[in-house]
């Protein structure tokens, strides 16, 4: 028999203790040892719960009891799962999280001290929710050299833009549902302005690419300038507007990051992923494009992986997973500046007749895209490849003519 | 340094040697040893192989050799593929393979023979080409019970239907086309009849309700039947048509299973998995439908299946990786006539002014259908849902009025 504790009774945390109690059976069977819960912790009380009898309030009680052998960490949040999970750690106990902002924050430093004292530290839980990912890219995919990772990898946002693009929801509305519907926090920051979806492309990209990517680094944008007329445009363009994650590695060594609304073409197959799912494209040079689809969160599923990883766990007290990667290194992250893309590009002529010929003349071989009821003095078109900084300056250029441009979004090539 | 042997230097062969020798370096930092080719087994002769040398004719050369501890299979085929993979695991080697005739033949019986030696028999490859499938629903899965499994696992068939509904090519020359660009071999029947995705269903199925399904016990349907009528059908009733092998446990604890050409709608995933890709459903208890996406075969990404379970061979030599069934039971298949579903029907009146009035009388609420240039005395419609031999029967019933039923698909709820 395994003894696990569990730190943090919310969403994921009673949906792991669920799991691990209907699936007993099962997970013996896998597992080859029965997987029995001793603790849970959480500050507050369940005095009607069934597991009324292993909650704990005290960390102590978990870290001292030699008998808890592997730790589950859903609390979230930086304080105080990070020093709950260093400690653990330390005393020799196996831990597995779903946590995507201690991973992203701390992965690298977490992974070491796993691997000095022979314990495992798992999170497929933290990337895609229910969705294998972190498992079949270190192992499934290890013959192959990643060339590029892109993903839709929060839910939330892609809901919101789903309700925009199928319903013509205006931003705040659909927003408002998704909170409604218990997708959205109250606070949504962190998945409207793309600092979820950053997390977890960071922890793919340390995957990919053996180096921790602090989320700092990486230029991040969200969904909340979205509008309307720019789904209008991307639809005449012919595909969606999607939040996308992407990382590769540039021929200079350098990793490439960011997180960025994008028009993802009908052809790719990332345009078909919609409501709250997430879907993530791995391109190996051996493989070709793979893609992982599936809820990329919610209680049961994301209880499930972390599950799954308990059970791995346990058949890996002896072998440790082979899991882990460098600290970063100075300027690992290339300057967005340099990022090479073609935009999409919506501007306001100010009843200048000559408009587009002037961006024309700024962008060069430029698409124009039109969209039904577009006011006299808009245009909008797709611009070539070219760096950011290339693409600030011309709308810079254009706004010394007096044009102004009111949207700007990546076009995808995923 | 750990000493592997290559038997087959066919397609993929040639691909897993390809493949360690290019990513010597990688493969040796994920595997924490080197990995070395010392024998290539094949009845040819290349004599001009930069990897000449390893050539060898003789099997008990590899089998008597202690200091190869991996052996990978890559012949294809069961004669002598089974004889020479047993050989090896009673010899104490572990073994990879990509051959889904094998495991689907023999799976259970090498799987207990790998656990009694305390070696790994491992076949990621053997479905789903490059895409993880295997170790994720072994692995990633655990935790979930697995209520069904969908998908179009024969990128050949995928490739012909794909170009029947995208370019309006009859069937005959699509297969044309695939055997002209490689993707169809010169007697294509195992992958136009339905055979190979049936191996691939059987393996899922047992690595899901861990029992041993052989494939002569699976009803199984090609595609060699679908006209370019029935595909415009499919289209007006709102989908596309696919390969598809599934599988589910029955209430009764039976497995129903089967390969079939389905109606798939488009809100479907599946119905955008197009070309050679493959895409293979999941629907976990508590994860929901999980999609993995990717090329289902091809020299490069099968060959990085292989390696990648090489590598998970090296660091598993201590812990051997439980991946197991058992052999099937009695009556485990659940009787074709039972399975419920509902079917698109194409039939000829006969000039007869009430034969949909017929078909109403003996199907109940018939969904009618209509294409472009549909001739007079020919209608089609999907039935409700009812046991096949339940259709048949009125299908038979339906002759006996002189209204000839010529096309009979599954719509599927995938």
């Amino acid at each position: 028999m395994v003894n696990v504790a569990i730190m943090g009774y919310g969403v994921v945390g009673s949906g792991v203790v669920d799991v691990i109690t209907q699936h007993s059976e099962s997970l013996a069977q896998k597992a080859k040892e029965e997987i029995s819960i001793k603790y849970i912790l959480d500050i507050r009380d369940f005095p009607d719960s069934p597991f009324a009898d292993k909650f704990t309030k005290s960390f102590d009680q978990i870290l001292n009891d030699d008998e808890v052998r592997i730790v589950v960490e859903v609390m979230g949040g930086l304080k105080p799962a990070y020093d709950f999970v260093k400690s653990c750690l330390l005393a020799g106990k196996s831990v597995v999280t779903s946590n995507k902002e201690l991973v992203a924050a701390k992965g690298a430093e977490l992974l070491k001290i796993a691997q000095e004292k022979n314990v495992n530290f798992l999170f497929e839980a933290s990337v895609g929710g229910g969705i294998p990912i972190i498992r079949p890219m270190t192992q499934c995919l290890a013959a192959n050299d990643v060339i590029e990772i892109a993903g839709i990898l929060n839910g939330t946002t892609n809901f919101i833009l789903t309700k925009m693009i199928r319903d013509k929801m205006e931003f705040n509305d659909a927003l408002l549902l998704a909170q409604q519907l218990g997708y959205a926090e109250r606070n949504p920051a962190a998945d409207i302005e793309g600092h979820d979806a950053c997390r977890k492309i960071c922890i793919l990209a340390a995957i990919a690419y053996g180096k921790h990517v602090y989320p700092e680094s990486v230029k991040t944008e969200g969904i909340t300038n979205i509008t309307l007329e720019d789904v209008a445009y991307a639809d005449s363009w012919g595909g969606v507007i999607k939040l996308i994650g992407q990382a590769k590695i540039l021929e200079n060594g350098k990793l490439e990051i960011f997180v960025a609304p994008m028009f993802i073409s009908r052809e790719s197959q990332l345009s078909s992923v919609d409501d709250v799912f997430n879907g993530i494209l791995v391109r190996g040079d051996e493989t070709g494009d793979i893609v992982f689809y599936g809820k990329g969160a919610g209680k049961y599923p994301t209880a499930s992986a972390v599950v799954a990883d308990v059970v791995d766990c346990v058949k890996h007290f002896k072998a440790r997973k082979y899991l882990g990667w460098e600290d970063t290194t100075e300027n690992y992250v290339a300057d967005y500046n340099d990022y090479k893309f073609s935009a999409y590009l919506r501007c306001i002529s100010n009843n200048d007749r000559n408009a587009v010929e002037k961006a024309k003349s700024l962008f060069g071989d430029i698409q124009i895209i039109n969209r039904s009821n577009q006011p006299e003095n808009e245009f909008a078109f797709i611009s070539p490849v070219k760096s950011s900084s290339e693409i600030d300056k011309a709308i810079s250029a254009l706004a010394e003519y007096g044009i102004e441009t009111i949207s700007k979004i990546r076009v995808g090539e995923v």
